[in-house]
């Protein structure tokens, strides 16, 4: 590959299996193959839009699963799409795709299935932190400035102050409970971990040789050019299996001395439930969210989405109702974060 | 038509379109097809199974709606199956009908879509009515002991009493208003129509001459084969189009002198709504209706349905959820008896 300072690259991570938008989401068609972005894209395809602003398709690689790699195709023409044979979370997904890149390239880690609207504030924050990472040996996260006292993000606690909107990491944390993180988000220290990432190859596999030498050991040697995706996958189906599944938080950044954070201009979530996705779609006149197939009769506040399916409420109130062909979804909104039960509770029934 | 005493025979009324049940209920199946009857049969199917423990299938006639005429056909191995060109109501339903019998023949009529469970005490109360009509020209009807002050119903106000368990009828009643249904349950005196018959033709066909001439003097005349099926039709064909459409309670029952009432041993129900169906059906330990393919996840007293569709609510109380291939229908059990009003809604945006 080659190697100047702006040949900056893209990592979108697309691997994840979005049990939470159950019954949309299918194993054929997780959370970030979902039409959930404005305009009727997919994540993930809104995901790519963003990064091309960053960087050419060609220089934007996306590790998925083997089986969703043809879907991943199709949103995103010209990048280099490859799959992971076993799953093995984000530390050695990053640390293979990155043989992508060269040695100094920088490249931002991004997931696919994350919602941003403030474009311009993305790219300009994005490049400030490829030249960061370009510049210096530090590991770059983004954090976001916390609205409310969510469980269901983890945290990053600011240490010292080196640039306008720039801190060194005094701390990376897991989800807290309630009263903690209300204690944190008053604090004022504390930010969001949105869990996009900018570093260059080197700086990142030294931070991963000094944590994990195992894996780092497993992968270092890797290096393949933009074609050459059959070798990669061929790779990684000798390696991946042996190798430990631990996420990049946990096996990186948590032990890392050289993480700074920079405080996001731009808005964003994690689209963690229907009713994170729903705060962001427009509403009728009586508050509810209309997609597709959907007739709100006497409803209030409600989510109703029909694919392939009609969805029909009569007088309900802050519910969610998702018709699709593999099922139909009722639940409270305040409820929509449990989703995993039913479609837990579909599988042991052998249905979906 | 041979024309002896016992020559009896039983009209089944099948031609309801059952918009009560959307989205389980299509043009296509209606209520009566729906297999909301014990053991998995169709109302229509239960139907003729307790017409059967009264004549023989030959002596059944079932009227429906032309398009309906296979599939009740399906239902009703051995009836006479016979669709009406353009719907008009029971009054003339019933007098059209009626050709198949002789006039001396005593006939009952049902409606399709109702619910018995006790057989014995339907087969002795029908065969006490039978008897009476052979006898005496006299309009037999069936008043059930109210249980409740239901404002769905039609009522009977009980007149002179005439043998144990009939008497004359005072009044028949349109449905009342909640105060009302309240005083008239209190009387006593009432109970609620359960919309069966049995009457001879010569009887039923006088009466209907005396109240609505221009109806019986179109059908008077008809008279066929079990055979004649097509020829049945071709008359419905040319006498319908131009035929009043009116109830036979208000055409005949309301007005006519000589209608009974017998107070039914047996229980019974209209099924006018899920909720309706539910009260018959067996319950899991949470008192949840589960139907096909419905998984209930910690939902307690909910009325789930799957029908070529999966239906999965989450942490529900007392809701109705109901999925299949045309839509699905979630309302509380304490609105199931609006769900006209989406059926009206879907059909206003086009879309089934």
């Amino acid at each position: 590959m080659t190697d100047t300072p702006k040949d900056r690259g893209v990592l979108i991570l697309a691997g994840g299996r979005g049990e939470r938008f159950w019954p949309w989401s299918t194993a054929a068609r997780p959370k970030q193959l979902l039409p959930l972005a404005p305009g009727g894209r997919s994540l993930l395809a809104a995901t790519v839009d963003r990064a091309r602003r960053l960087v050419p398709a060609e220089r934007i690689v996306i590790m998925t699963a083997e089986s969703l790699v043809e879907a991943c195709r199709r949103e995103a023409p010209g990048a280099i799409v490859v799959g992971e044979p076993v799953m093995r979370n984000t530390a050695p997904a990053i640390a293979a795709a990155a043989a992508f890149f060269g040695p100094r390239t920088a490249f931002a880690v991004l997931p696919a299935d994350h919602a941003i609207e403030d474009e311009a504030a993305f790219v300009a924050d994005l490049d400030a932190a490829f030249g960061r990472a370009e510049r210096e040996a530090v590991l770059v996260t983004f954090g976001i400035r916390p609205t409310h006292a969510e469980t269901n993000f983890g945290y990053i606690r600011r240490g010292l102050a080196i640039a306008p909107r720039v801190h060194r990491v005094a701390q990376f944390t897991e989800k807290p409970d309630r009263e903690r993180a209300e204690q944190w988000v008053a604090s004022g220290e504390y930010a969001w971990n949105s869990g996009m990432f900018v570093w260059t190859r080197a700086t990142f596999m030294a931070a991963l040789a000094a944590s994990r030498p195992a894996i780092a050991g497993q992968l270092a040697d890797l290096s393949f050019a933009p074609s050459e995706t059959s070798a990669f996958e061929q790779a990684l189906r000798e390696r991946f299996p042996s190798i430990e599944s631990v996420s990049v938080d946990y096996a990186v950044l948590e032990s890392a001395p050289n993480t700074v954070v920079i405080e996001a201009a731009f808005d964003w979530d994690d689209l963690g439930s229907w009713s994170a996705w729903a705060r962001r779609q427009p509403r009728d006149s009586r508050g509810n969210v209309c997609w597709g197939d959907a007739v709100a009769v006497d409803c209030d506040r409600c989510v109703v989405v029909g694919d392939g399916a009609l969805a029909a409420p009569l007088r309900l109130q802050d519910m969610v109702v998702v018709a699709t062909a593999q099922g139909t979804l009722v639940c409270r909104i305040e409820d929509s974060e449990h989703v995993r039960k039913v479609s837990e509770a579909v599988r042991a029934r052998g249905s979906a």
